[in-house]
């Protein structure tokens, strides 16, 4: 049995940290902190936990965790995690961060894309990017993984085989990204108010999106070349999933079954990605609660482009999830470890 | 390991009943049948099962479970498991039965509730009602249990400890219920038409609803007299979700607290039932996709009247979790093998 | 033309009123108010007002409405109608409350349910309850309305042509409530934030609703006998629309089809009730958008009880639509005139 | 007064029309049919039109129209105006048909894309295409319009400013269409079912949508070359509204300011297009219950795309409303008549 804590448990991607982390056989949670609800009993903060979770959450401190923890989950808001990891990890204990404070390279593009300053050079380029079906291998080592976007996730792995096979061309990319609600968090917001959110359909943050050098770094990573890509985002009303239909411009003639086939057989040891049968399409609904990104191919020969629709639970494979799958991966143990539940249908 | 076969498995119930049987550790399912899709792919009905599910649904007929199977679940429609149930467990398979078909106990309820013909007493006899906190004394040697509605789940779970301490009278019962629209099934039908549902309201069955007598006849065996209740039901526009809003005359001065301290007693053995503590009421979410079912009491002194939110998931404490708990009580595992998620929340 | 002032332009009262005035041939609304919204464009804080608003919100003072204005419409939070409305009454200008202050007729009662100190008695004893169908006659001289709630119009619509006939017991009515999410306004808070809400059902306030003593202030008032009711409310995850179901002893032997015919005789000279034939029942999309309040009925023989059904637009009948109604009655003009447009569906 | 029919009044945008027509000053309906409620009462079928509509549905046939209505609208069903409108305009009765019927040039177009036999050639190039605010002048003294379908309606509106201007490289043109359920009318699908379609999003019918080539034909029309777009559709669980985000290749360096600025002079004379300041973007509610298109633009040099944000309720502007903003151009009546309530909001 290993040891965690989550830091910022009361959060959506914290709550469902702890959804997960029940089911799973060699993990004891130790530790839950709040900035907000220091003091109180989770299952007050949280009735669905009644008679399930009987811990309080505490304040958090870096020095309390040694040798009581041997890793830490950030579900923080972006900023926090910057001041505590390297402390954490230079005290031994490995990193998990679900907020987007080590996944640039780059310090220039926090300043830019997010508005606040860095982690040390050091400590940034420690840190592993938890993209799991692609960076396995680097994450096994790691003692800092920086936990993907649910947008990056859907998309990177949606556009990855593409790229590499050299069917699509990487300039002419462009993701439209639709999120559920739950994507903006549980703090109170108009943008997240029920009246102004049901029956309601917008865009948001259009080309000013956060995500947008995360996926564009990561495709320069695979694809050695720079690729600026095209993104919008749009609020769905719905709580839970997330679709990017991701458009490229086709560099060869090929069929739908054609594609089908490379990306089945690109995938085919990577048990949470579904690439669906030509013809066919997945909806948000058929992953809801699971780790899985399911994925749909269309090559339409009309226009010349390749359609790619990808769908995950956004607080799951996009968050929660997939901070599973990497802790799998860096203690060693099956990927599916903790997460082979079927997605909630209906 | 036991063997089970889903009998209508295309059905919500069905599904729901596959999605938990999955993650249960001692059931093997077999056999999975569907009237309408016989031959098709479960995982081509439900794509939320590619690459998790790789039967094939079969039609049915009972000489067929001889030797293969140990239990028989039926997730089928008024009127089917009638048919075939008698034969089956005259074959020494037991069965639970989601549909009404076996609950009441006198045959001219059919005719006047379900408008079909009941099956032979000897067979209604045998039935065992599976409200697995009342009467899991006969449904551990039960070979035909009668799975609870999902309106009489909520509402006698709520009802029982109030009429057995003689707190209320029975004779002034009435329960509101609220469903979610996944009760309805996955039949088309304008009633469960999207653009009908969605940002609507509706009372239904007024009266009529095949649940009264279920309800009555139960309260009637508990306090051995007769009770007529006034019972509604209303479609609101969710999917998953039950939520019955009791009311009652107090029989006595009591306070809030008072009654709630006597149903946590009453139910401190029963992991499923969570009595909320005085001055708090559950939410339908904070049951979600769980077996559990809550309970909420509110003893209003200013019209001596006791009010009990009770709410379930309908697919499975209305359901499918139910019918896994009977089947845990028949085969003596511990209630709650399988059944151990948390909530999905949000 | 008459002059109107808006106070509190920018919670959903206000800003439905001006939905409902622009199309009221006699009214020209001249001054839009807003606390938090000073100095702003009203279209910049409602985009769905682009091109057909041009005006900018004002803060509020009494003085500046001398001259200018021959009604004030007040949309504002609990207590804040009470430092105003005595001093603009005296300089000569109607008033229509859409908020609780001056519903109530016992001080008393301000500080139990609301929590805050009531206006001066001589300025409770002006107020007219403005529940247009019942207090027509009292309204066309009032100068001060106090707008029904939302609970109340929908309760007392559906209770008193039974209550009136002696068809029902009043000291046997419950009232289960069950409301849309904009009943709550547009103020940001846990209980209406769209993760919270969705795909979820709670019930609030019980016992404690300041909706209950205006209901049976109003009971006691048209039967002359105080009559204690049981009132729940319950959140609906739907934007718009309210339905109380209300549950009451029958005193005599009655059919559905006699209390029918008997509320139609009732409501026969008024166009916004409608009552719906025996055998069917009125749903809340029906009335989305529109004045009108539909009621169906049920006398239930085996229970004894009469079970009615009614049916409003929280924020038309509710609220600015009654309104509205108040107003052509102050101003002699048909009831229905700006009010007759057809209810959206779907 | 002009006297109208309208055929398929029981599917949505028959009711629509109804609900439109309604508060039109110059326009009585004098008859409305139905293939499948022929000999119901309307207000039986749509109970929400309880006490407005008196009208018994009708069966139908050409011949009964003369001398009795002066206008058809065809709300029906793929297929079904091609029979009747050569004979009704034969008669010198006007039409305007709410299907796609007329809607394209080349009969070979509909065997492809519609799998039916078009109407003759000269009844088709009888037929004006009604996008009101590009084609008003030939609308004026058309007798069959062929209104447009609601993804065209929200694309082209987006587009042609862009196109016309060359700012934009048509060939390069991606239209991401989002669209509410009730798109797919009141007939029953398991693409319509409740719980299939609420909490979830699907994308469906990618590079085979008859919108297509409808699209394509107007852009060439206007572009004078040809231009295969990509178009994807996607399934949004919400009643009313529709978005299209629609991407294209800048030509030039232009800001987004500039964009708008443009849009606003090229749209100033047209009421119904509201082109929102840089900076902001309108959301599917903005437009509920409204005959508006709301257009938002972005500029994204980054990418080099134009990113146009158009949205409209995909009854109003998106079948009944602009199918009466046909009959106004064609009557010379000013365009917004019986068009001028405000959006509802929320």
């Amino acid at each position: 049995m290993i040891r965690t804590a989550v830091v910022g448990a009361t959060g959506y991607s914290g709550v469902e940290l702890l959804r997960l982390l029940h089911s799973h056989p060699y993990v004891k949670v130790c530790k839950i902190t709040s900035g907000s609800q220091e003091g109180r009993q989770m299952a007050g903060v949280f009735p669905h936990l009644t008679s399930i979770n009987h811990q309080v959450l505490t304040s958090f401190s870096p020095q309390q965790l040694v040798g009581e923890v041997d890793l830490v989950f950030f579900a923080t808001p972006s900023g926090v995690s910057t001041k505590y990891i390297p402390e954490i990890v230079d005290l031994g204990i490995k990193c998990i961060d679900l907020s987007g404070d080590f996944r640039l390279n780059y310090p220039a593009d926090y300043l830019k894309w997010y508005k606040h300053t860095p982690p040390e050079s050091k400590y940034l380029n420690r840190a592993v990017y938890g993209l799991t079906e692609i960076f396995a291998v680097d994450i096994k080592t790691a003692d800092i993984v920086a936990n993907p976007g649910c947008y990056p996730t859907a998309s990177l792995l949606g556009i990855i085989p593409a790229v590499l096979a050299g069917l699509i061309e990487p300039g002419s990319i462009i993701i439209d990204g639709k999120s559920g609600v739950s994507g903006s968090g549980r703090g109170l917001s108009l943008n997240a108010h029920f009246s102004e959110v049901n029956e309601n359909l917008k865009a948001y943050k259009i080309g000013v999106h956060q995500h947008i050098p995360e996926i564009e770094q990561i495709l320069e990573k695979v694809t050695k070349k720079q690729s600026d890509i095209t993104f919008t985002t749009h609020l769905i009303p719905l709580t839970r999933g997330m679709m990017c239909t991701i458009y490229a411009r086709l560099n060869k003639q090929v069929s739908t079954e054609e594609v089908v086939k490379y990306y089945q057989e690109y995938y085919k040891d990577h048990a949470f990605v579904r690439v669906r049968p030509a013809g066919t399409l997945p909806a948000v609904k058929e992953v809801a609660g699971s780790n899985y990104c399911d994925i749909g191919l269309v090559a339409d020969q009309r226009s010349g482009s390749l359609i790619i629709i990808s769908v995950i639970d956004n607080l799951v494979k996009g968050a929660a999830g997939q901070a599973l799958q990497n802790m799998n991966l860096i203690f060693g143990w099956d990927q599916t470890t903790g997460l082979t539940n079927i997605p909630m249908y209906p």
